[in-house]
């Protein structure tokens, strides 16, 4: 595995200060200038191509001889066609309107001054990332676009494709006189030094890991930095009694078939049990038709009696292939229960025609997306109107659900006034 | 000093898991019935009267034996009037507008579905707080009105007066069939069992420590759940080159001398080199006059012989009381880099007649509350429209500046459709 000379901890402190420098710039840019930049972005990695293409098959032929599973070479490998997605999705995000400087309506307050809220940028966003190359420009546009620096650590697998990228984008904030540590790349792949960066909370404002479950709880035990995660998605669609059916149909095969391998994906049905004698049999056999296999409770294979049974281990399983777990639940209520128990606080889907029904799911249901009558695969920050994503929350804090441009910003008070004060000044003999 | 017995990780746990689970009652509670809650709080309060009243004797005497300083038996006392201030605090609550529930404006996406967000709790809110029992029912009434549950963990000098004030709340709560859990004052006082809270990220969502520095390091270093902090506040008054000297007298005075003990006082003074012949003469006489001490520069101690010199400490302190740091800057830029040295990202105010340097210094300074024109002293959740604040944060994740009830809320996504799905699903032969 290609490895860069060890870098001492002094070192991956240093570039974060250097980092953290550069942000000061960044938060300050114009969106004109911004933009010209991510276009400037894209031309380059379209420039160079034939550097990045042949470190990335330095890369592919690193892992190939170290046996990597064909499913993460497959997110390794570069061509033509990907890296011009890259650059696509650069010139994307510089169509994108700027979040930095927006004002909130402002209120005038009984003391006489007008408050209102600006959206600023976050800082330095720490990216922590697996095999996908990609990752590298389409973080560092969407963080650059939100006015932060971007401190980028990716895997070990990419790490020759990623620096090639990196070079290109340096050139492109070279250009234009930015700071090139705005867009840093950790320069060694070691776990040492991910574990040195996640204690410098003092210049990295924010880290989102990217990858398996297993590199997502190291960083989130590890960190002194706020972590934005999610773990999986254990996405339910719930028919209800009042359910239009050729709806469940769609929205079944929809988000169980169209893509199983991605979170978004649906991995539990439940059917009201008023409606199982007609539906159990019909959303079988339209699955099966489809390739799925169903594991169902015992009411479900009353009705289908050959299907496999569901253990407790099927409720919480986030398959990620064409399996799926069916229940039969005595209510709505009982449907919220299930999905409270085996949920992941990701994506929740209802399936009924009657108002109240829908409302109480809508409100009630403790996911970052609650859909009624639309797929699950809608959640997703293109589909969802943020334009892009720099990755999910399954956590409260600061971001629930798909995360944009938005959310890499905060906002600050502003207030202006005519020289107000909070108590009255007293006369002076002056 | 009051100390509870020894109460085992365990139970501190099993209380965190009990209040997790009053969190999802509390989340669903129509705004009427949560606003009736609050009232018979308040009621409450001064039903007990007697009762808290003499609980908190016995802890001003414990605190009188062990010797506590002055200042924070200040911070314990409560008497009639206190009492009914915190009543007072419910029933204003009880009269904001409720944040959960609100959809924002929703968009329609080209694939047809209707998008929204929708405010929803965080869920169990941890309050660490020293020697102020007015939190107990402050922080308790904020958070449930937010729909979440609190965990309270107050300081031992407080300990009988917490749980006087508890055990009224939970009349109030018992009236109107909620839960007690969701109130859960920790019954134990000492370090090892903060510890403990701060490692029960499955049951806590947020900890908002509120207290001396210390406190809140070890909060902050300790906690495997997020916290929301600010150390200190070192705010500064900037008087450019355009100033409305009137303006820059009020806005000093009611800064420096109106509360000087807070965190949103000021500590140092920055002045214009083209209006400092002028202003800093008057500014020392105006700050002599109020009693202040100034520290200043070279460029000051010039102007005013019998200026103490000002030192970097005098740059970094929060003096918290009648003193003040001053210093001549040739430009907004050197006063704004001065912020960023100095600074505490807290709040930052500048006196200018001029809209370019105004707005630059409004877009530009890193505070979490910026001010033109007006006191320093309005950084606070009331005079900013919040309603009441529980806290404020210097951090910018989640929250940045003074927090009201929306800080205590996120938002999922809310998705309506009629049967879209992402791709086209397949004709079926059913």
């Amino acid at each position: 595995m290609a490895e860069a000379s060890p870098t001492t901890h002094r070192s991956i402190e240093s570039l974060a200060a250097e980092c953290s420098q550069a942000a000061r710039q960044v938060a300050n840019l114009s969106t004109a200038r911004k933009n010209r930049v991510l276009q400037h972005m894209a031309d380059a990695l379209l420039d160079h191509q034939a550097s990045i293409l042949d470190a990335n098959n330095t890369d592919v032929s690193g892992a190939r001889d170290d046996g990597l599973p064909e499913a993460m070479i497959d997110r390794l490998v570069l061509n033509e066609k990907r890296l011009q997605k890259m650059a696509a999705a650069l010139r994307e995000v510089a169509s994108f309107s700027d979040p930095v400087g927006q004002m909130s309506a402002t209120t005038t307050r009984p003391s006489g001054i007008e408050v209102g809220r600006m959206r600023i940028p976050l800082g330095v966003i720490g990216m922590i990332y697996e095999a996908r190359p990609n990752v590298t420009s389409d973080a560092a546009g969407l963080c650059f676009k939100a006015g932060n620096a971007v401190f980028l650590r990716g895997g070990s697998e990419a790490f020759h494709a990623n620096h090639a990228i990196a070079d290109a984008l340096h050139e492109a904030l070279e250009a234009e006189d930015v700071d090139p540590a705005a867009i840093t790349l950790v320069p060694t792949t070691d776990r040492a030094a991910v574990q040195e960066m996640l204690t410098l909370n003092q210049h990295i404002d924010l880290v989102i890991p990217r990858g398996g479950e297993g590199l997502i709880r190291f960083v989130d035990e590890t960190s002194r930095i706020p972590v934005i995660k999610h773990y999986k998605g254990v996405c339910h669609l719930y028919v209800d009694a009042q359910a239009d059916l050729d709806i469940a149909d769609d929205l079944l095969i929809d988000g169980k078939t169209s893509r199983p391998s991605v979170c978004n994906a649906l991995e539990t049905l439940l059917v009201h049990e008023d409606v199982a004698d007609t539906y159990v049999p019909r959303a079988c056999a339209l699955l099966r038709e489809a390739g799925v296999t169903v594991r169902g409770d015992e009411q479900v294979q009353a009705r289908v009696p050959d299907v496999e049974p569901a253990t407790e281990d099927d409720y919480a399983a986030e398959y990620l292939d064409l399996t799926i777990a069916m229940r039969v639940v005595d209510s709505a209520d009982t449907a919220q229960d299930h999905i409270a128990t085996y949920g992941s606080n990701h994506t929740e889907v209802i399936v009924t025609d009657d108002l109240p029904t829908a409302r109480h799911f809508a409100r009630t249901v403790d996911a970052s997306v609650v859909l009624v009558n639309a797929s699950s695969r809608f959640s997703d920050g293109g589909e969802l109107g943020l334009g892009a994503e720099i990755g999910i929350s399954t956590t409260k804090l600061h971001a629930y659900g798909p995360m944009g441009l938005q959310a890499l910003t905060t906002q600050k008070f502003v207030v202006y006034g005519a020289g107000e004060t909070r108590h009255p000044v007293p006369e002076r003999t002056a």
